[in-house]
């Protein structure tokens, strides 16, 4: 518990000294705005517009149909995983850039279930943890249905003791997207692969944000995000990656003519391509496909300034120092941090909790240009959120420290409380 | 068999009596090109460039999150879906643009398979085309295997007697990928129905190409494509339908937030939302489907000039003046015509058979300017075919004259023999 409080202009010093302070002149972030909510849409790279704009006009608009070689298209889910694998402790030809997030679970957990089916057909539980990201759990909710296998929800601290004999794959997300509750990965497979059950991991909240070593962690597959971290932009391609052992094994219904060994040759029956490639289906959208290619050239140019490792020192400076300010300047105002104190077990993002007012105290801050979101609690087990997330490639050590005083400011003066606050807009 | 030719100057004169001419002027086909492939890729509309490249600079990088409500991102699945209606015969509310068609038709055929299921069980035959597009078939063959289904291929001519009671889904292309052939959906939807059979519709060579009437056919689901005659760009995303009498009877594994009745409530369980919503899954890539929505806004100009009826008229013309001149004026070059004559039964493309050098002569079209594309055949039933899609959104009586001249000068000088153009090409 922190009660020293730090001024502005020891965060101008920390931003002076940062080593990575150079990446955020590689994004637009917009004038006047502290934008902490690139856990949910990551800014623009300011490469992105020219490079889409020539995908636009002359890859498709002059070169047609001749692009799908001379501009690298079909390669181009491939060459895409090939940089995202850079970032998550994968090796070359082992993650595929295709689909949604939700599709991409489809996949792996078939394969997850297909494969513990014909190694230990008595395993017929899919483990994972109650406030995991709501998709994850209904894209696996169907799959049980659909396989005869059973959905078990528990807490987080329960998963030790629920990973019994039973438990066939172990479905987790890596990174908690409302608390910022990072699992030990390398431990919870280790305890996994202790019973005989196999790994899921969601990367949305952890590729690009915190380093991930998934063959160093032995893992068994992994879906990740291309919009968030990684700035792909809005509903960027997703992606896969599985463990080699594991890739040719392969079985998920998702059979579309991308992932077969000869996709033009137009063959009536399925032959999966060897390798990551079987993981794909359907045609992939080009021109969002294209902007996530152009962003990870620009994220890859962390590797110059020590990669993920000074990226995840910066990361974790500036979730130290938000819930420092918060613990010492609004000490009055009764927020909880539901995010972890503990550098090792959490993410790149600060989860707050407050009996009432999150959401109105969320849109005042909107208003005065610092964005963050609101996640609703379920009023039961789960606290209404108020949720920043600090993308260390473009937030700066002075945009947390203002960010914290508009939030003392709004409580202050009890700004949050005009009714226009709070009422919710439909999302719809 | 037309023996009389037609010369330059008449198809001038066609096309300047064409009261569709002016919607060429809306499409940017590159100078020079003969583009007979727009049902592979269809060109660029000249709006998209400006419109996507707002939605990059302002809409994700001005805006941010905050597009998703003021830029519309939220509905533009649907949005897109209500456009891509008016073209096919279905209601509002009725269609869905989202991932791609192998996903979307694993979607629907996993419904059919489902709704077929509950009301008789006994039923466990999918019955297809054997020339039917190959991703079709591996979707098909993928959900047969997990559930004890059995897919049935048969020629298109056999599918009539296969058509008994043991037949759970008629899964059919409209207009075949290869031949052109184009299905009567009204007759073949009320066989199946007349065996208690339910009918799934690829629309992927009809959307944008020739009338379709779901509603007045009948038919149960249909998928289709955003990239061929819609001129959405390369890998835009697909399009769902389902008729409104089944559309709550909903089953499919892919369960995703996006189809869930309340996304951003986050509960843990699925609740599909109702109508069309529901088959949606993951986050759509917007860049992708704002290229495809503006590509609709310009495709729907044609409602201003007659209509789908108009468009399906002069696609008539078009490849009824491509076969006409293939029979007269390369009579001597033993081509055979794959499309049928019969206009009620070809969609809006012209495919050559040749016994020797359609992989070269397509070739060396394309030297000259003249895009087609070459599909091989399986050296048993089918020909390897030289495909020409015409498209009569942006294409010309002329250029269809100067297509078969080019093609008459590659076979009497015989210039597709030279050995450049007999290399294939690896797609990859």
């Amino acid at each position: 518990m922190h009660t020293q409080s730090i001024t502005l202009a020891e965060c101008l010093a920390l931003d002076q000294a940062d080593s990575l302070r150079s990446l955020r002149d590689l994004y637009q972030v917009p004038e006047g705005l502290i934008y902490l909510d690139g856990n949910s849409l990551g800014v623009l790279p300011k490469a992105t517009p020219a490079r889409v704009a020539a995908a636009v006009a002359q890859e498709w608009g002059q070169d047609l149909i001749k692009s799908w070689n001379s501009a690298g298209w079909f390669q181009m889910p491939l060459l895409v995983g090939n940089k995202i694998a850079r970032l998550i402790g994968a090796e070359e030809d082992e993650v595929v850039a295709a689909d949604s997030t939700s599709i991409n679970l489809f996949k792996v957990l078939s394969a997850a279930m297909s494969i513990s089916e014909a190694d230990h057909p008595e395993k017929k539980i899919i483990l994972s943890e109650r406030t995991n990201f709501p998709t994850d759990l209904y894209i696996a909710e169907a799959l049980c249905k659909e396989r005869g296998f059973t959905l078990k929800l528990v807490e987080a601290d329960e998963l030790e003791i629920a990973l019994q004999e039973d438990v066939a794959v172990l479905m987790l997300t890596h990174v908690n997207y409302r608390t910022g509750a990072m699992f030990n990965m390398l431990a919870m497979t280790a305890a996994a692969h202790n019973v005989g059950a196999l790994t899921v991991w969601d990367l949305a909240h952890s590729a690009g944000a915190v380093p991930v070593d998934l063959n160093g962690s032995e893992a068994d597959f992994a879906v990740g995000c291309g919009y968030k971290y990684l700035n792909g932009g809005p509903g960027a391609p997703a992606f896969v990656w599985v463990n080699a052992m594991h890739t040719n094994r392969f079985w998920q219904p998702l059979s579309g003519w991308w992932g077969h060994s000869a996709p033009f040759e137009f063959t009536s029956d399925y032959q999966p391509a060897t390798g990551i490639a079987r993981y794909q289906c359907g045609t992939q959208p080009i021109l969002s496909l294209t902007a996530l290619d152009t962003a990870l050239d620009t994220f890859l140019e962390v590797e110059k300034l020590g990669g993920m490792p000074a990226l995840r020192k910066k990361s974790l400076a500036l979730t130290g120092l938000f819930m420092r300010l918060v613990q010492v300047e609004l000490s009055a105002h009764e927020f909880g941090i539901a995010t972890p104190l503990d550098e090792e077990m959490r993410g790149s993002q600060v989860s707050l909790t407050r009996s009432e007012g999150a959401y109105a105290i969320v849109q005042a801050l909107i208003e005065r240009g610092v964005v963050g979101d609101f996640r609703a609690g379920d009023g039961k087990f789960q606290a209404d959120i108020l949720r920043f997330g600090l993308t260390p490639m473009y937030t700066r050590f002075v945009d947390v420290w203002h960010a914290v005083r508009h939030l003392k400011e709004v409580m202050d003066s009890n700004e949050w409380q005009q009714p226009r606050f709070s009422h919710k807009k439909a999302v719809t």
